[in-house]
């Protein structure tokens, strides 16, 4: 950005934002001269699972990225719900919206896929402001303040000349041929997972390895907190990434630096790396 | 069936089957002249998550499949594993395979789309023989039991003159717009889900409500063992299907009497239930 200031608003699609995470991250700018954040009050609303009604949501983050007055959204929480909300609050996004940056991962990736399908603004996977309360935490919400800044220095490591994507493995396969699926043909997807078996996994794999024939190729992110399972499964997830690309004629490209973790780096959608880095 | 004596093989195309729930099917077969099973030795074969490797579990259903010395094949349990052979296995299958029946459901659903899709013989959601296990485990092993002899005693109430399909939740996110997914179009899909959380399951709606346009109509089975989770989701089992199926313009139908218990009903595939009903 050339303005002196990065002006930053931050909603809640899914999961509602703890004050606590609100505040540490406010903290953690407050010497910061070049950045603002702005709260939505919806960040803190509650109804059932979710950070308020399907309405209270998709009005927030309409609001958000209609104001012309912000440069960027950043999504405080995964969680779950943004789907529900994303075809109807893409649809009802203006000009301001479209040379925004917006940060997001887990299940903000269906917002990041809505809005890089409808060609709106910069999506990209990031650390999210409730990633605070990780190890690492600061540095993985620092990652994501300077890529909504304009900064490049969170990027993951192998970003290069191919367009790129990044999901969270279970939303890239709730994606797969719905109406918020963008077209990842050409692309390097990045994909991790957390909490998932690795039996889960590998079902999950077989999903997405169809919809993704025409991919550049995949990177496979960090399997994180597979939970115990009664019988080991046989396969490693890098075994398990291998076979299915292998199947669907993906080219297997190796490791990501992304996952549920604070070591998280952020993958901008498209060929906004290429743009950026050269 | 006009032969006196149906003959069953059984193969176990995801997990493997325990020996004593074998032995308590042959038991409850032991006095009935006119069924004979028989257990292929892959059942209790084990190699890592599967009841043997890929290569054995393929070769097991398609010798099943196709030796004319059988009139059915039923599948031992669920698990997982069964899209990880379905597609190869499919395709080795000859003429004896077409005139069978099929039975399982859950991760079997894989195989039931796969025959479907190929026009191959009488597939049905319907019980399986580790099923046994359950309270009122004989009642549900014997609905099958009685399809597979070419009866209709145990077929889900509500089948009409519709062309009929049933799955798992998770199974048919999985199966949709893979190489395995058969035309549901015109059909009333019932889907049943078992220990996901509700969250997990609106988002299992999201995905296949989109898939099925087109559909007569969609009843949801059990929604069983649905975990704890730190919040109240705030809708139901049955407002989430009629939430996702307004959406999708498919008509919600009601409930369907299938689910992972001993209750679950048999659903052949198809206009097979009109067929034999009229």
């Amino acid at each position: 950005m050339s303005t002196a200031k990065t002006r930053i608003a931050i909603c809640a699609p899914g999961k509602r934002l703890e004050q606590e995470h609100a505040d540490a991250v406010r903290e953690l700018v407050a010497d910061d001269a070049a950045i603002e954040l702005e709260f939505h009050p919806q960040c803190f609303a509650s109804h059932g699972h979710f950070a308020g009604t399907d309405a209270e949501r998709m009005g927030a983050l309409v609001e958000c990225a209609n104001d012309s007055g912000f440069d960027a959204v950043w999504f405080a929480n995964g969680g779950y719900g943004s789907n529900r909300i994303a075809a109807e609050a893409v649809a009802q996004l203006g000009a301001a919206a479209r040379s925004k940056r917006y940060v997001g991962y887990s299940d903000a990736g269906f917002l990041l896929a809505a809005l890089y399908r409808a060609g709106i603004g910069s999506p990209a996977h990031g650390p999210m402001v409730g990633d605070i309360r990780r190890e690492g935490g600061a540095e993985a919400v620092r990652r994501s303040l300077d890529f909504l800044s304009g900064g490049v220095g969170g990027f993951e490591p192998s970003l290069d000349g191919h367009p790129a994507a990044a999901f969270n493995l279970m939303t890239l396969a709730m994606l797969c041929g719905t109406d918020l699926m963008p077209d990842l043909t050409r692309h390097v997807v990045m994909v991790e997972e957390v909490s998932e078996h690795l039996y889960a996994v590998d079902r999950l794999f077989f999903h997405i390895a169809q919809h993704l024939r025409g991919a550049a190729g995949l990177r496979l992110g960090r399997i994180g907190d597979v939970p115990e399972n009664d019988r080991p499964f046989g396969m490693t997830e890098e075994e398990i990434a291998r076979f299915w690309c292998e199947k669907a004629g993906i080219e297997y490209l190796g490791r990501a630096d992304i996952g549920h973790d604070g070591a998280n780096r952020v993958v901008p959608f498209g060929l906004a790396a290429r743009a950026r880095s050269q």
